[in-house]
């Protein structure tokens, strides 16, 4: 039985939390938010208890901390629970610097802990059967890779100013799809962007729609294409062209209802957005984390693939903010 | 917090169990199975401990019984539960007897507990999702309904021996499917049938396919085939066609991935089987029992629902034999 | 070069016309109908020519006659051709009453011309490449066939008067698509039958939507399922299940636009109706004509599938109208 | 009554010659083609003869030429016809080089005659009805455009040498798309791109798998991929994502027949390749020109339309070899 504390109580500390309870080796001690009200429900909900950042890391009974606090908070809680010889999960991104990205990677490998980064696309059902299937040689070698991954909308201006910018906030998911997939990393990268969803997203500094293409050092070529506005809901669909076929990821939809009417034959619009889009994910997700703490199963999604999807977001920031085609080390 | 005793520690009865563990109000305090080990191990499972069937409702504590043994011991522990009680959840069939099923359902309302009956399917996300858009006049008037029911495989002969045959063991769905859907009773009602799977089958006094038709007494059609094997899987599909257009609920499948290769365009088989299609059923419905004990929702599959699916498949099985159409009361 | 007589210059005699004047081997000359002004403008489209029907008969050169008249003219065509020694293509039905048919096919039969019946649903497609994928065994041993046969809307009530009902005009092209895929005969058929579309259909004695099921000589099951309207327009599938699989044979549509929006994935209504569903079937038809007189086919609609047809629609009918099952020779 | 000339006896030039002779208002006279047992077997198909080309200028019977021959003989071609006074119809490109094609173009002007390019995708039925409903609103302001353009195989490479590369042998179709469907043109453009399929087409200085990506004047962005290769046949998809939501253009099937088996759920590959897949659209093509021709259509797709693409291509040319992103005019 492993002891869990949480950091953050938002909307994704939730679905951590309760993954964690569905675990039978592992138990959630303490949930940490500086919103004591939404630290205390959460804990409740559980049978844990609040606690403050110090105490956490006092407790030598706990064995792993999640980290599911806002971006900025990433880093120092990545070197103090390494410091700690904690087992880390956090979400993305490690941080928006990548020094000290680095940084914490450096310290993760110096105490020899694991640092799992939320990546959880990579334990989507259908996106690891894709992964499968590739992997198994049923369309032969991979060649191009499309990507579409767009929002149901934008959000609040506040967030997007804080956010680092869409390469690393929304994108760093596709990037690290694009690696996982391909198993090859980028030689070239051009990032083009635009703003047409809202122009105070433009008044940010940002913007919202988004055209990359990456050439790998095998030669291999990805598009992907990125809008923080689907009105459709959430689109989260990818393509590898093989020298043998082609595999495709599809939409979940909530239900298989089609309506014949005197307009059309429709169906369900996706899942509405990540929370329910990649609930399975999640689960899987946090399955990993204690299989692999187990010592029955490979870490899935390390701490360096967090650095080099970042490193590839600040490839695709430089390439749209001075126009020109990146070169990758 | 209600107590709670499940009945029969199998398939089912797992997945009732694991449910249950998940209800907030809800606790799992006895597992009864003659089959010892099975019962201990389900008990150990979710910190419950093992009892004999006495035991069970000498305990005052105990607010209600899962009973998902096998079908001949469903009547006697209806009527005991009745009588002491306690509120009931019961798999489909009540009883292969009508006239036991009726006393069931008149110990039942005597008794004034409720009697739920595990027609899960109504609390498929799908189904529901059709009958609610049907309902809130999306087709306008139903007119006709075609039900396909396939399982993916024949169950053993020793199984089909004792199943009270296809019509009570497997259609008992579908009459239930057809009564929910169009809100409406059997006029009359013609089954063919055929042993077109496994002569075994024909030899234990059975048959593996159906083709069913119901005309209500509004006049609207209802469709019915099924086949005890289909060899892509479980197929679970219905559609209703009104005055304005058409609703069908098509299969679920383990993922989206579309392969295109040299030969096809192809996707996943449907879930496998009932316990993969209907898992999100089984789950709704569990927490529909629990509601209904809190006083939040209305009992949607009554026992009176049970009794009137078992009419129907008492019909079908005399209009097979005698190859008549039956007239229904 | 063969010397073609057209008898109607209706919706589907134009249609055989254009397409006899894209084959190669025949030439279009003469249009009979008694609305001259119909005819002339016919013939005038293909370089053809307008005509009684007896001067037809008396051209030494016509070496085919295509008889696309109502109905009720079909008998008194097919005995006058073969009489002739004229080769025929008849559209269905070829004749209302059975005893009629038979003279005709006795005719035939005696004046050794062929007399291709115009079930051109064996000629689309779809149905087309579904029946030689049975053929080849990609789905094992046949078992059972569900057809849904709907039109977008009835017919006038005059039609319908004068159709024969229901099962003589519309699930006739059904009944051959049951033999033609089933490659078997029915052994009972039972037909029930609502009028819910329009209480004048049922004022005209006649009825709008049915449920037929047949069993086989070899035990084979089939569903059909038809109404007057589907608000979402020609609905025309059929799927066979076979003891490996299931082959199903889809609607067709204009185009293949996908539209999401704020509501929906929608897709485009079915093709509207048979002149544009079947349009590839119609050529095909016609071209099978032709080849079958050129010596390179042999022929597959033949008077006796017609002929058959037409019984399993009078046993519907009887067994409608005396609710019973019927049992046929 | 126009009487045609058709340069060119290929594979084209045949589809060309059968909807010309479905056309009620144009005669094909003559075929030209240097391959004299080609133009003989054509021409004697459509009623029409073989000649010289000096021969068909010198008649001034002949309203219209279609340029169906190499693309070496292009401009000529346009060149005299234009000088003496006939309509035009061009195979795409205009020329390989830009400052011929201008120079057809302003031929074409000061001769005031049409020069219709066949930018046949244009009268697709699945891409003009996407296109009629973007224009229509449905899905609002449109955003981004992502285009798939892959054939069945790569040609042979005597055909590559020739084919003045991948952007303007084959991407010209998918630049022509991107100006119809966003009605705005590109200010800036990069190409990626590879060779991934065959090394001799790397030798023969050409490449087989690209990645485009255009931001237009308006900032909207389009993502071009093309592979010479897709083992699963000719994919032709393009999406739109507009304010309001997205409409995609999928790829069209042979039948609509559904496998399902113990593997999978099966559908047929999309159409070959551009003979079957675009059929409709040729017809279309050219009832479209004789309509234009007629004086009851506006030219859809003029000789401007072949330049602007063909400086797509240029551009797209230049970006890939110099590895850079364009900027044009």
């Amino acid at each position: 039985m492993i002891d869990v504390a949480l950091f953050g109580a938002g909307r994704i500390g939730k679905i951590h939390a309760g993954n964690v309870a569905r675990e039978a080796g592992a138990r959630l001690k303490y949930v940490v938010d500086p919103d004591l009200e939404a630290a205390g429900a959460l804990a409740a909900l559980h049978g844990a208890r609040t606690a403050a950042t110090a105490e956490v890391f006092d407790d030598s009974a706990i064995g792993a901390v999640l980290i599911c606090s806002s971006t900025d908070t990433h880093a120092d809680l990545i070197l103090t629970a390494a410091a700690a010889g904690k087992q880390i999960f956090c979400e993305k991104p490690v941080d928006l610097a990548i020094d000290r990205a680095r940084a914490c990677a450096e310290a993760v490998a110096r105490a020899k802990v694991i640092c799992m980064i939320g990546f959880q696309r990579r334990f989507d059902p259908t996106f690891s059967a894709l992964k499968s299937r590739l992997a198994a040689g049923e369309i032969g070698t991979p060649e191009m890779l499309i990507v579409t991954s767009r929002d149901p909308g934008a959000p609040p201006i506040p967030y997007i100013k804080s956010s680092g910018g869409i390469f690393k906030d929304m994108l760093i998911h596709d990037f690290d799809i694009f690696r996982w997939i391909l198993e090859d990393e980028a030689e070239t990268l051009h990032a083009n962007a635009s703003c047409l969803v809202d122009p105070a997203i433009a008044a940010a500094g940002d913007v919202d729609s988004t055209a990359v293409t990456i050439r790998t050092k095998q030669g291999r070529l990805c598009q992907i294409n990125t809008s923080r506005r689907a009105a459709y809901g959430y689109d989260q669909r990818f393509e590898v062209l093989g020298s043998g076929g082609m595999l495709q990821a599809g939409n979940h939809a909530p239900t298989e209802v089609v309506a014949s009417t005197t307009t059309a034959v429709s169906r369900d619009l996706p899942e509405h957005f990540f929370l329910e889009r990649y609930r399975a994910a999640y689960a899987n997700e946090m399955a990993h984390l204690f299989a692999v703490l187990a010592g029955t199963a490979q870490l899935r999604t390390t701490i360096d693939d967090g650095l080099k999807a970042l490193e590839l977001a600040e490839a695709a920031t430089t390439s749209w903010r001075e126009g020109r085609i990146v070169r990758l080390a």
